[in-house]
């Protein structure tokens, strides 16, 4: 079977699955999507691409763009970056504070909620306008002009972020943010709420799966060495507290987000998304960790 | 460069490099060795085989070998071992019985102490002989019978355990251990002391690089998807808290051993087997980690 | 109202109340007492004495031994006790391993298991016969030879009791204990299982109310000093994290066992002990609590 | 001797003990002060007064103004308090996030940050104009209008007060604080700004020494069961992972600040301040914890 077959196969069987995820209440704007919103796309570095259900539709990819915040500083700062947060699986729920105290302000990767704002931090001291730049880099290397941030959930988010500023105004106090914690926040806010579909998903991310060039133009976005590097970190930390789980059952790094989206890459061959909206208990795509399982399992192919 | 130039020419360089790390001083019969042993072997699925250094000197692999004794559990149980122990990263020291008492008494994975005593307690449980049974295990899959458990490391460690017989009678507390503790501790002090040198290492683990089969033989033993779970685990879970760490910088799963060794798996290629006393400050060979950094470097080969 | 009637009322009244406390399970012979059983005993310091109800039926005292161990360790090695346990509360339940790891095996309080079983290896080492001496010990404070541990109990304990080896060999592993765990462990399981009437409780403890002196033979069994902060201690840590609590509420030092005693110390006046098996969340008697909380509201007599 | 003579052979001998402390470097105002002030006032219930030393110099009383507004909360709603804040020792350093998480945002007790800020958040909600009214509370309580907050001070902690911000927003993110933070936080710094003597220090204190009611206008501030119930919190929690050590070796409730002052309550008996800027490793002023040290030693009344 080729990879259309699998997903068509897979796709048909996980969409009949009893969905026992929820959607997050927490998030007010992300409570109200519909939840049989299901869909799939992937994009190989052979430039063979394919999507199904609602592959074109938009979603908040949230915590997603944490891996492009973290590529835009590791292309500016290099192995600087690791001075300010570490490579290692936290153990931990996304949003915890409680290792900050005993690992004095550096978080422990850059996926956790702390790490995230860290490297948030770092951009805006890098970036001349943080919040067009990383846009515009975003959007370089999608080759799509049409991305954007959406106003209404950075807005909504902010609203009931008070976790968010606790865990920045908490690293700061360690001296490991530099900038204002309310300009650092309305970054990171911002930048978690890049709305994107499954096929811009998949595209964006394919740079990730081809040794860091972009397979349309050949610019160099990273180099081979810290490409393999993103993609350890998606393995071992992509996931929260779950990590261990995805790597063990789907065999692939990846990166998940709040709005249901989930993006996994296949180094050297391809880059899939996934979207539904519903969270299992730690926070992830109740079907979109399912579809990838069985999707891993029917191609027999993972890096493992 | 072939994996031979490749492995001499790192070889050479790492064993000039300075030796930052120290021998661990509280087993006392681990704290004797010559500090200046440094080998390596490689094994590939297609049968190449190369060694260099003290590569043919038997040492004590430790932690390795709760592989070994996940390998028979999981080839016994399938998939109820993971109702006993977890797959998650712990985000703490190896010995760390802090997690336990939240996560009532289940392991976060089977390569930190409390898991691998888990491990133990199945085998015990399942075995009829666990001691002769176990070694028999680890013979046949070396296609070698000269193999055999080191009573006197056994019973060094055996006398200075306290922290094992702590985190046994800990999770025995909560039900998770079945047997006598004192039987359980018995059998798992026995199956770290097992000695190797690095070219069985290599050829013992080269069955995880060749979809669960011997190589030899072309007996089965773990199923294609049981291998790449226990890949998966051991790059998620096989350092400790340096496990992001080698993910990030080596990548390829792997684990290591107080007594120096590492092994590390190329799924579908090798096993490379590596051996040097002194360790960092994480309790992983010092110039194990950085030969094998350097070799994935050179060999522009990794799972990412 | 004098003591006597003041105790009477409050028994009266706290007997009918609903006991939604709960037997201990894990000790098999604590889960067969009749939950019914409730008494009170007070001594005062000028030789008052008064009691109600099953003041004269024998319990198992268990952790409100802990204080009589200190107080004979105090006695023999003065301050320097204190070099191998804390006097903080430890704002944990009274079994928790997770601070051992972060203070280096350094118990927070003597009140706590950790901080009991140090106390008892200081006792294994400083006494020639450390079971015989200590019953001794304890009969001359009580200046009453009946008293006696339970052997039924003792070895019930140790039965079940691999919460309390991990403690002890966590803190081996540390150095903080000298002598071979089982040995310890073996003292420590004996002093819990002594059996006191409250009468019999009260009496043994009237020196803390008495400057540390023998109320019937004027012998000093602590320094007046010694014996103020043995009353601190019990105030912080008497009942582990429910210490403040009882303060807030109650405000006298204390002690209690899972036997379901309590005895409590109004200093220079006297020693109340009140038995009632049922044990609320914490661990401490139900009735035993709510009892001592009206009786000092009732007497209008706290340290406070 | 009498408490005048006592106190004058304790000052004497302790001002001339070496300081170990250091001064608190975090908050800038405060790194200013001179380290050679050291006072002492003492203020009995039957109105004997004395004071020695630097006892009418002001200084910043920073988290004693803590008990000041419990007692405003307390009486201003009464037991329901305690439905926002617990009454136990932390365990932890008064700064602390660690617990929050696993007590779902219910700090401990009101006199480490979390607690003493969710006691602002009532005060914030409960009174009119709250900055105001808590200071006419503490003006009646003293009679004397001439205490005042020091803008300077606030200013200097609000400029610094990330940890505070932190930990502010992150119980609002469990919903235990209602208003704004910014506005919680605005009227925390200002309470802990309030300067005063050790003259005015123990007179406003002596209060809880005389069951509730004001010692000059015999008006209650609190019922003699609240009083109780405050002094016991003095003694289990006030000095946050000192509290254990304060009340084995002073043996009387009491609370510290960072601004180097003491104040401690004999209950039926005095309230005596004590000023020292150098702190402990605790945080605690070195030289009050040793005057009080030696002060109870001599005096040899304590409530133990």
């Amino acid at each position: 079977m080729n990879f259309k077959e699998i997903i068509e196969h897979v796709y048909h069987k996980v969409k009949n699955v009893e969905d026992t995820g929820k959607l997050p209440t927490y998030i007010p704007q992300l409570a109200n999507v519909d939840t049989e919103n299901f869909g799939v796309y992937i994009s190989t570095t052979d430039q063979v691409n394919f999507g199904i259900g609602n592959c074109y539709d938009k979603f908040s990819i949230q915590s997603i763009a944490k891996v492009l915040s973290l590529s835009l500083a590791y292309q500016l700062l290099g192995e600087k970056v690791w001075e300010r947060v570490g490579v290692e699986p936290s153990g931990t729920p996304f949003n915890s504070l409680v290792q900050l105290e005993t690992d004095n302000g550096i978080p422990r990767n850059p996926f956790i909620n702390a790490g995230a704002i860290v490297i948030s931090d770092i951009l805006v001291s890098s970036l001349k306008n943080p919040k067009e730049d990383f846009l515009t880099f975003v959007r370089s290397i999608c080759n799509n002009s049409d991305l954007n941030y959406s106003s209404r959930i950075a807005a909504s988010e902010k609203e009931i972020g008070f976790r968010n500023v606790a865990l920045c105004n908490f690293i700061k106090s360690f001296g490991n943010i530099k900038n204002d914690p309310s300009e650092v926040l309305e970054f990171y806010f911002d930048l978690c709420s890049i709305e994107m579909n499954c096929k811009e998903l998949s595209e964006t991310f394919l740079f990730l799966a081809n040794n860091g060039q972009n397979v349309i133009d050949n610019t160099t976005i990273l180099s081979s060495s810290q490409t393999k590097r993103i993609n350890a970190l998606m393995l071992t930390c992509g996931f929260y507290d779950e990590s261990g789980d995805f790597a063990f059952k789907v065999g692939l790094p990846g990166k998940s987000g709040v709005g249901g989206g989930i993006i996994a890459i296949h180094p050297n061959h391809y880059a899939i998304a996934v979207w539904s909206p519903k969270l299992n208990q730690k926070g992830n795509s109740y079907k979109g960790m399912r579809f990838l399982e069985e999707f891993t399992t029917k191609s027999e192919l993972s890096i493992f």
